[in-house]
């Protein structure tokens, strides 16, 4: 059975890059490996629109998130965490893990921050006696788990004048959605390698601003082996300061050379484009959005509905027709899908897995024209 | 011009390995994936000789050697750490970044360290107030950069009978040196997938005793990425934490499947049998070996002779030949040069090396019988 991958995390990698990590191995301390990755932080700066060093780890998104903890602040440091989906609430558990007290923002799954909302707490606490107390505002751009965008614009326009840097969780949406990095003035942005940057899972980035370089040089929270300071050294001088993962900076080289060559612009005017056309599929088969007004071009939710059974929809669309698209998380368990548009994912891959959804919702019950998906789909798609 | 890699790690990547990397990615929350896993759970329960579980990290080495720090002690512990190397010194450095005090046995650089010394202090802090402090004692199995092998067996029938557990790191060592983890008692085994597991860098492992697993259940240290009670937890269930590497798993099953099929008696004797040559070599040519007496059948260390620049002949054999040894680390830069002998590293592949380094040697002006290394190589390979 031939596999499609709709899932926001991994998403499917391009031939070339397959091809290339399986080229033999080559040592990492070589004038040949050095020549890579200068070229991957070239790239990666440009996906990242920044001027500033990418650090560069062999982890999940999640250690890099830790890093964005444990390598800025410091014991009595304070920060904001906004909490709208399995994600956010993962800043929250790590700020708790390196007991950092935090002002925690509740948002509902499902909907974005009002940026207004960090704003009151920034400028409340600035006159207040624990002024210098917030270090650091952590939010996600788009929450994988609910598919919901912030408007990470508006914050960061807040956040520049506040000592506080800016953190954002950019794992599913680098490379998928518009980020601005310097231009927005965002301090640290954090990625990883499975989702637009379509390569397996494995590494992690950090982008820092000089204000967040300067936050990791004073930061005295335990850590090793994500110490920003030590792979920001070491970038400098075209290296890594434990053994990188080889392959997967040599298969991250071949997709950043294709990114490069359509261009970022193109590629988010075709992300918007592809969940364009998943969104207006849904609402022709009667389906409801999850996040009809935040939605994210990355990865769309969609609820489940009534009388299906979501987790079987999703197993029975990936055992027996080789569809993958994700469930729930948590909370959402069994009650929406997520059909990513993420890298790799092509327009026919679309094509594939809304004509085998229609398939399987009409099994299990649901009341819908056949074929009314793919015919709106098809039609943003031909635009 | 091809490439020969005789170097501690990354170690050449067998061609099965190579194209099980290169297939369609899969989700890793999938059946499919779950019988990878699972299988390559009961692979590195062999290779590490153990019946308890062994946790994956999508990391370095490194990463999983912190978490043996963080995620097993607690604010005011003790522990011992053997400072023989660079690797050896990092074992002090975690424990440094988390405020660990240690008792540090520092070992001259070639030479291993004597079991006595560790009973010495576990036994004098018994009798003292301070009896409940150390709760863990971090050695090095094979010191890559000095390519010593320590005595585990001895150090773990020591700390068999102390409360505090024995960590070995093993990265360049398991698969390639005999390590019993469960028949020797040893607590907790580190290591990393590029060296005798022979997969590109990314994953590390680690395997917990009981009484490894009872400390992490208590441990207050901070951590979240390398936290070894989710890891646990989640293997329990064949499951990962955090989205893993998926495509390195997926090389990793068949590394181990071909290492179950030759048999680890099998693969350590053959690596005694290629560190043996080597050495063997070593001698024929007039080279002193860094450490005669504890040498490792991984990596085999050999002074640079006097008016040759040692780092000049790692870089010509590379570069010139494609042929990649290591030099020497830290304090030993330019004084030694290092082959490996680990993982996927062939006999042929060690008669090109030698072979290669006997014309480079001769070119730099040092004076032996040329084909001298070869033959005595060739004397023990055809054993």
């Amino acid at each position: 059975m031939k596999n499609y991958l709709l899932t926001p995390g991994p998403t499917p990698v391009p031939p070339a890059s397959l091809e290339a990590m399986a080229r033999p191995i080559i040592h990492h301390r070589t004038p040949q490996f050095q020549a890579i990755l200068k070229e991957v932080e070239e790239g990666l700066k440009y996906v990242f629109q920044t001027k500033n060093d990418v650090l560069i780890f062999a982890s999940s998104g999640t250690g890099a998130m830790e890093g964005a903890v444990a390598s800025l602040l410091s014991p009595g440091d304070k920060a904001i965490v906004v909490r709208g989906g399995k994600f956010g609430e993962r800043w929250g558990e790590l700020c708790e893990a390196y007991g950092i007290e935090f002002a925690a923002i509740d948002v509902e799954w499902g909907k974005a921050v009002d940026p207004l909302e960090i704003k009151k707490i920034l400028e409340g606490q600035a006159t207040s006696d624990k002024r210098q107390g917030i270090k650091a505002v952590y939010v996600t751009l788009c929450e994988t788990s609910t598919g919901v965008t912030t408007d990470i614009e508006a914050i960061a326009r807040i956040t520049k004048a506040q000592q506080a840097v800016l953190v954002v969780d950019a794992i599913s949406a680098l490379g998928a959605v518009p980020l601005k990095t310097d231009e927005w003035g965002i301090d640290v942005v954090v990625s990883g390698s499975q989702k637009g940057l379509m390569i397996p899972p494995g590494l992690a980035f950090v982008s820092l601003s000089p204000k967040a370089q300067d936050l990791a040089q004073k930061s005295k929270l335990p850590k090793y082996y994500f110490d920003f300071k030590a792979y920001k050294k070491s970038i400098e001088k075209n290296d890594t300061p434990y053994t990188p993962a080889v392959n997967l900076i040599i298969g991250l080289n071949e997709a950043l050379r294709m990114i490069i060559k359509e261009g970022l612009e193109n590629i988010i005017s075709r992300h918007q484009k592809h969940a364009r056309a998943v969104r207006t599929a849904m609402k022709a088969l009667g389906l409801e959005l999850f996040a009809p007004d935040v939605y994210s071009d990355a990865v769309t939710s969609v609820r489940v509905p009534e009388g299906v059974d979501g987790t079987k929809l999703v197993k029975t669309m990936r055992d027996t027709h080789g569809v993958a698209i994700a469930g729930g998380q948590a909370q959402l368990k069994g009650k929406i899908f997520r059909i990513a548009t993420m890298g790799h994912i092509t327009a026919d891959d679309l094509r594939v897995g809304i004509d085998t959804l229609e398939t399987v919702l009409l099994e299990s019950g649901y009341k819908f024209e056949k074929g009314a998906g793919l015919k709106a789909l098809e039609k943003i798609l031909e635009q």
